[in-house]
């Protein structure tokens, strides 16, 4: 009998990851709280179990979780280290897409415990990235690294430029997270949104570039002494994103409107969701661009990838799903191919065949990229 | 005995009015809803007396004017008109500079069944813009006019380089209403905000200026057949303030946010408050400048008011309450010196006498203002 796996959040990538694991012949139950996110998806993919379920509630998503083989979770990120500790809980390996805020390897030891292994960071960058550093690393030595990363819309339309290609709320989250940084070997802490500066993508234009906290487990674990990830944008978005945090747009602190005590950032969240709703089908373009620099020599990764047609998927979604996919795929094939434990994707780099097999996947669904060590 | 002056609105300048008048000896009761504003009033002149009153409940409002000899109208635009039609009903004469929606001059029959003087938009701008150009036409031939005014911190500040200098909701109500000019004597409607130019303020630098909807009563009323008034601010403002338009942040349609339903712009307008709060004392520039143009010479107002210490107010403040004070106490000093009925101010432009009194005014406030016609 085929392998079941459980897809928690049915959003943008989430609902991509389930349709492509359903198209290898897996078993796939997509969980999402929202009716119309599990509507969309059956449309597309009838085959699918779909199941409307609050995952933040542990009693629910234990049960939900009970009798499968594989957990991806795809869930926004202020839901994820809740949700990843619950499926650890219950003895589930998971591949690990959500943006936490939180350190997931502070899970590392119940992992050991259930004898589960996690794979968290697994999507774009976090992931990609991390998994080409890691690969990168195992074979030469590097002084410095950038690393450029940013989902855009291939129409430009004001106020924004932009559009959404994961949830809102994680789009304010990497307006607002301060954003951390190696420079010799030290962890720096800056605001987000800062540090802008504009450069030349080929093939695309003028962009602009703001420190963002993509780094996250490799603040501990880079082998690079100096490495910074920046997030892309159309030029003039960073001080518009900007203006709303300065001017309090973001923040959780409550005001009274009308007797009800409501957060501004409740409400911006509401209101960007329009903003940034994608037109029509949401074309988009996903770009990554990883240069170590080194004595040995330098190390390049870039994927430039459009809205597919073929695959009715975003760019974001599929660069940040393919990668998951491959890694949850390793694990079905295999369970044992990946030690117990919470494991960022880096710790995988060494592993030749796991980083060649993500690569392939993206190549098979003919997404641009190009590496070089 | 002295004469008693209901002043409805303790805000910016409101308590301004209020003060000036005190200090002419005139008996002084304030109303407003906030207990925090009148305390700030009541520290400053201790001889007013200050009513915590929800002025928009008609029998409130009736009870508290009903032994005064003058009505001020200085309330936030939204309760403007309903305001001044109690007032009206009350049968009390009243000086207004609420910027209501509403054309003020429907309740100029029920101001002459009441036989009562109401003199409203009777501020800066509208105001003083509306005075000049009735003096100056009574005097010359004008093909077109152009009024440009506004308020602005002494200090920038990002994100948006302004500050409060009267209600929050009368800000974004300039950034929202559609703004209507003259030209070649049809009414012709713009979105607020658009037609934004560069130009240079002598003294100050440089400025953009956008359409706003500040003609009002002189669509009708004016015999320039084209005649523009434009918002001055820092430049970069207006794009902002279009962003957060564009964006929804300022809409009336609410947002389900955590099971409260909210309209975004009562959210902004509570964000804003904060973020343009007057900084320190709150140090301000009031420009205004009105140029007519036509075949028998030019005509041209120009006020440049800046907070003052002597006074302790802004210079919005001063340059709005003290022609409303002038005219208030014209009216106080002689209650047939205007016709009854809804007037704006324009209509006396052909009073010398009048026209002179309000310069003079501004002249004895040390409040810079140079004319020629």
């Amino acid at each position: 009998m085929n392998k079941t796996i459980a897809v928690l959040g049915s959003g943008l990538v989430g609902s991509y990851i389930a349709r492509q694991l359903n198209q290898l012949n897996f078993q796939v139950v997509s969980y999402d709280v929202k009716e119309s996110a599990l509507q969309k998806l059956k449309l597309q993919s009838p085959d699918i179990d779909c199941q409307i379920t609050d995952v933040s509630n542990p009693e629910s998503l234990s049960k939900a979780i009970q009798d499968v083989d594989l957990v991806i979770g795809a869930v926004p990120g202020f839901l994820g280290y809740q949700v990843l500790e619950t499926v650890i809980q219950n003895q589930k390996s998971v591949v690990d897409i959500s943006f936490m805020p939180e350190d997931p390897s502070s899970l590392n030891e119940l992992a050991h415990i259930n004898n589960v292994t996690a794979v968290v960071d697994m999507g774009l960058s976090p992931g990609l990235h991390n998994l080409f550093i890691g690969y990168a690393c195992a074979r030469k030595q590097f002084e410095s690294g950038l690393i450029y990363v940013g989902g855009l819309p291939k129409i430009r339309k004001k106020p924004y430029e932009y559009q959404l290609v994961f949830s809102a709320r994680d789009v304010i989250e990497e307006y607002t997270r301060p954003a951390r940084y190696l420079e010799n070997k030290k962890s720096v802490t800056q605001p987000a949104l800062s540090d802008v500066e504009t450069i030349e993508f080929p093939d695309i234009g003028t962009l602009e570039a703001f420190n963002s906290d993509g780094l996250r487990t490799l603040l501990h674990t880079s082998p690079i002494p100096t490495l910074k990830e920046k997030t892309l944008r159309y030029p003039g978005h960073t001080a518009q994103m900007w203006s709303l945090r300065e001017a309090g747009f973001f923040s959780e602190r409550k005001v009274i409107v009308k007797g009800q005590s409501v957060s501004p950032v409740d409400v911006t969240c509401e209101v960007l969701k329009q903003a940034w709703a994608p037109q029509g089908p949401g074309h988009d373009i996903a770009l990554l661009n990883v240069k170590l620099i080194g004595p040995q020599g330098n190390a390049e990764l870039t994927i430039k990838d459009f809205f597919s047609e073929d695959e009715n998927a975003t760019a974001m979604a599929r660069t940040t799903g393919l990668p998951c996919i491959a890694m949850a795929t390793a694990l079905l094939e295999n369970p044992t191919v990946l030690p117990p434990g919470v494991h960022p994707p880096e710790n995988f780099g060494g592993n030749e065949v796991l980083f060649h097999r993500v690569m392939r996947l993206l190549a098979d669904h003919k997404v641009p990229a190009t590496f070089e060590v």
